[in-house]
């Protein structure tokens, strides 16, 4: 088998992030979780934002950011998937071609339009989102080019794309590609309330070898092993035969392998504007420390260095040059 | 005659920001003149928009974002300008409303898509802007509420709308109406090509008495007298019958009346990200100040801190609440 011609490729929701800044009230009145995601329907998102502010429009979806951070550090990467030719479709493809990202799903020519999250970003600095999933739920086997996965050392996939059922099946078509290609898979939890629709399904994914990297915060990790214990969740993962990378906002990572459990601390910012891509830039970093056959130290390393940059701006794409920020902080690139 | 119901009503056209970070290079690749606004067709925007990176869109337009700014200082404002009810023109209209901005110009109902800018935001935070300006070109007459005029304590209007030639016309009718009503004009001078461009009709404004209340910043009103020397430039403005108000960024601005030249600093600024809208929001905070009886000091200062906030953040539209940061700083509201 040749070299692999990709570093990372992403399978994930194609979704366009409008983000408003709210207040806590807001969120109560809407009756809106803060920090999780939940799923809209196109006449909640309608009624939403007719009630948001003033909003900025910016390129998001879980993996596509983790993809866009890798790209940003110099990973050669892909992504798949699925957006209509209108304008928030239009936009996301242009943004992502734009780093130079290999991005060839080809655009539905019906159905719902592109999809787009509502995040709402209280003073503290955290967002709640509302997704209406629109295009990218017609994600289906077949936009998975079996080229394409062979050609990528990891594959990374988002637990999101659970959510749609056809998209489910191209996420799991990948797998399985990557399996036979000899490449490694990579799982995002998503989110905790993900998590708890899915359980047994991840729980299988990761204890039948399908995936070899999880990543996870540690609410996330709470609520795979249905634990309100830190510890009992770590001891749990390490029982796994994957690598797992654990974040915890300001108190860093832990990753976790059979063999170690390594703590590393997150990097320092001064203020925290829009927690949006935390846990996306910071999987950038690590997928890139791994493509660049950094230890797992340095690898959360620079994961806590992207998702610094990330929270330090509104929206969930870098706006400054990863690799410079590397540079700049003893990483060699 | 009754009490204005609106402290500010604005007329300009309306546009959405694309804003993209790029480098000095970018400018000199596609002959781009920095700091200045390029008018541009539905082609060439194509071919920019292609040429740019990742995008960040966001409701812009001049007069727009100072009627956005006015109202966050708590006055009452209104806003005249076109767009047509696509993507972006939905997301203006939202935003603006979202402002608590009496906000009702039909949708044009054919012809081009919504204006369009494309921002280009270089390393040291100055804005390159190319604007396409579709729908809002379409702006007439017929679009002059003549009662909504005579409602508003100060009619606002952008030297920009000379551009489009229907406009052009809504701006000369809005400005007799309101004279005749016994209000206030203002206008701002937008830019030194715009300058450039309608010199002897800005003059004629001017002269005239058309226009009671004049924003300019430096370069432009050397454009206007047609000198590279300010102290010439401002005995100039101190000959003209109106309020000349000139930004003169990091230097602060200067307050031009018959009776006095007051000289205002800037606010500090920890960094500088994008200027894009420091004179819009210098001119917000400034008629707010007038709007509230606040002496042209004051109102200078007021327009500073507005402009402050502007420049800390990606886009033209203030990320944070206008009035508390007044109250922080000593004004009453």
């Amino acid at each position: 088998m040749a070299a692999p011609a990709l570093d990372v490729l992403g399978f994930g929701n194609a979704i366009v992030d409008c983000l408003a800044k709210v207040d806590d009230d807001f969120l109560a009145k809407q009756a809106l979780n803060k920090g999780s995601m939940a799923l809209i329907d196109e006449a909640r998102a309608a009624s939403l934002y007719e009630a948001m502010g003033q909003v900025t429009v910016i390129s998001g979806g879980s993996a596509a950011n983790t993809i866009i951070g890798a790209a940003g550090l110099g990973c050669k990467t892909g992504f798949v998937g699925k957006l209509k030719a209108d304008s928030l479709g239009n936009q996301f493809a242009h943004d992502i071609r734009a780093a130079k990202v290999v991005f060839e799903t080809p655009f539905a020519v019906d159905g719902p339009a592109s999809a787009l999250c509502l995040v709402l970003v209280t003073p503290d600095g955290q967002r709640t989102m509302n997704t209406f999933l629109g295009a990218s739920g017609n994600l289906t086997e077949a936009d998975v080019d079996p080229e394409l996965v062979q050609s990528a050392a990891i594959t990374y996939l988002e637990g999101y794309l659970w959510d749609p059922p056809a998209a489910k099946q191209a996420f799991l078509k990948a797998a399985q590609i990557a399996e036979e290609a000899g490449r490694k898979v990579a799982l995002t939890l998503s989110d905790t309330f993900c998590v708890d629709r899915y359980r047994p399904e991840f729980m299988a994914l990761i204890q039948d070898g399908v995936v070899q990297i999880l990543f996870a915060n540690e609410s996330e990790l709470h609520a795979l092993y249905q634990t309100s214990d830190f510890n009992t969740a770590i001891a749990a993962l390490r029982q796994e035969k994957v690598l797992g990378i654990v974040t915890r906002s300001e108190k860093g990572s832990v990753v976790v392998s059979q063999n170690d459990v390594l703590a590393v601390p997150a990097f320092p910012v001064e203020e925290v504007v829009d927690t949006t891509g935390a846990g996306d830039l910071f999987a950038a970093g690590f997928l890139s420390g791994l493509s660049k056959g950094l230890d797992h130290t340095a690898c959360a390393r620079l994961g806590a260095l992207a998702a610094a940059e990330v929270i330090q701006h509104i929206g969930a794409r870098p706006q400054t040059d990863l690799a410079y920020l590397a540079r700049q902080n003893g990483f060699e690139f």
